[in-house]
């Protein structure tokens, strides 16, 4: 079988590395662009030695993000850029021809409206933002299979949706009052020069930020309406903590019917169960935890796979869900490379197990 | 002025260690007695090195843990024991004359049915939980000026009551519907050996536990319940990060009053700000952030100071509350040693800055 | 191809796991039994979650350590035991025709005097150390391809055989005076527990241990001593430090020619250059840093690979080498398969990139 | 007594926010001057909220870094700025009569060559290194009581002079070929936005640098060749960890007198314990460990503590001595106002224990 061969605009930061690492394993794609202002000229094995295991790394040397040139070296195109530059790429890649799957936020808003509330400046290429297709695989696969630009989610919004769909379509919770607690590796910042990101700052610290009203927000509020069927707002607070990478949340929720015993508390776990299973028992990336099991970043480290477990309180009525992810995998990079698959007709474990 | 005597019996877990370091810099409190099975006979400084600097280290041997002895020892005694094992110690010491500060769980509770619901067996002392104070100076000052035995608080509900309790005893917040969600450093779990605490299962992992009835929600919501006078039930979710300590807790409330528009924020955001001043304006270890600051742990590691920030959400129509402690100190032996000044009539802040 | 089968005996420890990580992806071995008193009749899914995504996860149950069960099961038998206990496998399993690759220290040795010196006591099979292989591939290849028992080495000395053996055998240093200044990570110390290895006693810190006669020692000398064709005696130093994984040696060396001039240096520089070339140039898992770059055991951790840089200093004369590795993988299981790779004829990478 | 008038020129950084928080405490010391370009005009409390407990940081605004106003201001001036630029403000603050203690390299070398040698350009103001002081107490008190300017030792130098100094005055070790490797916590790069100390470069990473010449070489060798009378050159390998603060050093160490058997060895060893004893016994801020105890960082960091522990080992005849600070207290801050007492007349440890 012919591979298909990939390009990376950006791959310098967290999510274009873990492109880089999960795309020279991948067994049906060909890395046949890099892209780096910083670097252009080196190979991969110069810039980051611990690839150079793989030959492609010592042939391969990153160039300016030219989009004519990137178009003529590959079929699919993944952007790991800053939000706002993305556009500027994705617009002319798309015109020649390319298919553009996008790690930045964007085209994950069908509004550009939105887009400018949470984003506080206009939006680049409004009118590609019909086009785009929001690239959660378990949520929307048909529509990422034609797609030719796939929005891929937010780290946070990954963490946050995959849980709460099931729960939305099927009406077992209400669509209000939704809280999502989560907490994060230092990586979701990207490598950036912040006195905030330094070692000594980060380690023995924790604490909230853009309290709140997080750009994130916006797109899970989208998804979550989609799924509800009815406009959706949340309350959202992320944490920093000092590890390199993985997201937990924590969601509060309320149940539809209230439970008053433990008869009816049983009849919901059962239908909660049922409903998890039914979207997500065959999915390749999605652990639902058993017994007395509780997500933990550790066991979802360096996989596409998101962990989840939840919980009835029978003191409050509340239904609590907690889920687990590597942010730079299942929340960025891996799942780019999941939409990939299923754009491709590959496996979509492909590359990722 | 003459020091007052004071002993620490179990004096070798993390809570323990701390009330060593704090007593040894004390200014008006002599350490006369730690007591360790493990340790009976060998030197402070021996078993803690680092804490040789102090003459008073190499002079003081660990003892068994005797009462007789200690209270001949002793005027204050600090219990830093496992629930259940304090108990057995708090008894004979009050018949003995000393005045006993709990860190344990022990006493924290007015009612023994509830201690049996959390804790899982029979109260081993009853007859004194009337006499025992909650041992949280800001809400209880008055009571431990006089009290002989104080139940000093647990980590989690210091960082969650200071914020709760002015808000509602000022009616200013609904006492239904509240959520805590709080984030632990490891020595949270004390010295004990669990594979789940080791190095290399807490680094770079972080994981929820105790969901959704872990034991401090009842001591949280007693005290809510005397703050609110009316029954409150909370939701509480524990997480474990890999910091050595540090408490960060994020609370999710409802104002009584709707604000429909930013008018209405600008006033309810006024009158929490005047709750807050006035309840803690003068506190000594309460720090009220301002501007855009947010709570830090590491901003309050190896202090007994509470930083706390709070946020109106006109998206959702919540009050969301941020604090931070050291699970240590201020969550247990430097609390202790507070209501140890108050109870002696020093300065609140003696050998605590 | 048919798949060779293979067991772990003690797969619950950190290098069993990784041993079960490597395998379950390893595409020429079927894991046919692993073993584990502890959680004898649970899946390995059960026990470790991450593994789920694999199938062969869910089907294989830990069971007893039975050797005639575990011989009919299994081809190859990977040993990840402690010491002592792993000799009492080795001999049954061999003489029932398995062949035996131990991760424990049994076998690494060829005297059972200099293994009761370090490890104080008798050797439990001292007939075997004849047989045995010490399983160092880049060092000895050839006798591996035909092993019955592989002795895998410890992880200190990998991080510095492989550094220090082509030197001794060009005679480029001297064989006297190599000190050896190491760190690990602390799953280098295994699943114990001991208080010493709770979160909170090893983050924050870094400190020596087992000074001056650690007892991997032993077996690095013995390999020097065989690549130098004399006696070597070694200083060597471990240090505890708060990472995962990961281990950074730093070796200090006397080249056997004096430089006095920038001359003298590049010309030895040179010798050096081309021994490292010579010896490891075409070596998949050895990774010999160029211009600036330094090891950092993050370019290493979850892979087989070991990153050498040296520099000469023509203040002191000496020679410096640097090494880093994942104590867990090259250091432990990784090499292991490595091993396994070579007797089975498959290529030296499989399961390994 | 009346307080002496205290300044800090630079005090953003790590030792400059180090020597606050020690000042704020300091019995003796009244902090009357704070220097920040980038903080002017707001105050301490503002800016690190940690330090609104002492009611001097909401008085305290940081100024523009001015000789003129700061000579005004304090009678002793700390500098904890950039190398190249404390001479700057050293010689003006000389003239107007301050005594001056610097943190940083510009005065702890006699020769303006070696300077040039290590630090790449020409020293900024030679006439003053005649007539600094080189602050290592326990070395040089006397000189250190008439000074007007101080050189504050580097963190390395500090962990690695204290335990030489005495064995080499005392000639129980050769001069020659010693060996120091050393690990350091990120705080010792300083509050500097590189790539290399971002969060999640360092977690998860252990790694050489700064190989075979760092700056800290020179101060240490010319410290090291006035105490053996006659010229050292060292071995010095730094390492950076994932720790906030903390060095560890091992050094590596050849004995005059050989010991070829278990009498010989511990008759050397007691003369070493006699040095030690001797030369250090009654310092305050020196813990000579006994028996099994080996030094950990985490048991002197936040204090001006020094460990140090040593062994002699049979197999190599090798001396090993390790030893533990806190590169920002010891290592900085906190011995630079162990130098300020001295010159005071104050107690040495005020303010520090």
């Amino acid at each position: 079988m012919t591979k298909t061969k990939v390009a990376i605009v950006g791959a310098s930061g967290y999510s274009g590395e873990e492109l880089v690492r999960l795309l020279l394993q991948h067994p049906h794609a060909e890395l046949s662009a890099v892209t780096s202002r910083q670097y252009a000229g080196q190979t991969l094995a110069q810039i980051f030695p611990k690839f150079s295991v793989y030959s492609r790394s010592k042939a391969l040397r990153f160039s300016e993000p030219k989009s004519e040139l990137i178009a003529k070296e590959a079929q699919i195109v993944f952007l790991a850029l800053p939000h706002g530059v993305a556009a500027e790429y994705a617009r002319p890649l798309l015109e020649l021809g390319c298919q553009v799957i996008d790690l930045s936020a964007d085209f994950r808003l069908k509004s550009a409206d939105i887009y400018k509330d949470f984003y506080a400046h206009d939006h680049p290429a409004p009118e590609l933002l019909a086009k785009s297709v929001y690239g959660l695989p378990e949520a929307h696969r048909a529509e990422i299979k034609n797609a030719t630009l796939i929005a891929s989610p937010g780290c946070y919004p990954t963490s946050i949706l995959l849980p709460l769909i099931p729960l939305l379509k099927s009406k077992l919770i209400k669509s209000s009052g939704i809280i999502a607690d989560s907490m994060s590796g230092v990586s979701g910042a990207g490598r950036k020069l912040e006195v905030d990101y330094l070692f000594a700052e980060c380690n023995e610290s924790v604490r909230p930020y853009g309290v709140p009203k997080h750009r994130h927000v916006s797109e899970i509020e989208e998804q979550l309406s989609g799924a509800a069927g009815e406009k959706v707002v949340i309350q959202f607070t992320p944490h920093l903590i000092p590890v390199n990478r993985g997201i937990l949340s924590t969601l509060y929720l309320s149940p539809e019917k209230h439970f008053t015993n433990a008869a009816e508390m049983a009849s919901l776990g059962e239908q909660i169960s049922k409903c998890y299973q039914a979207a997500y028992g065959n999915e390749p990336f999605i652990r639902l935890l058993e017994g007395k099991a509780l997500p933990d970043t550790k066991n979802v480290v360096g996989t596409n796979v998101i962990e989840i477990a939840w919980r009835l309180d029978p003191r409050t009525g509340r239904l609590i869900v907690m889920s687990a992810i590597d942010n730079v995998t299942k929340g960025a990079s891996g799942q780019a490379i999941q939409s990939m698959n299923i754009i491709c007709g590959y496996p979509e474990t492909a590359g990722l197990l």
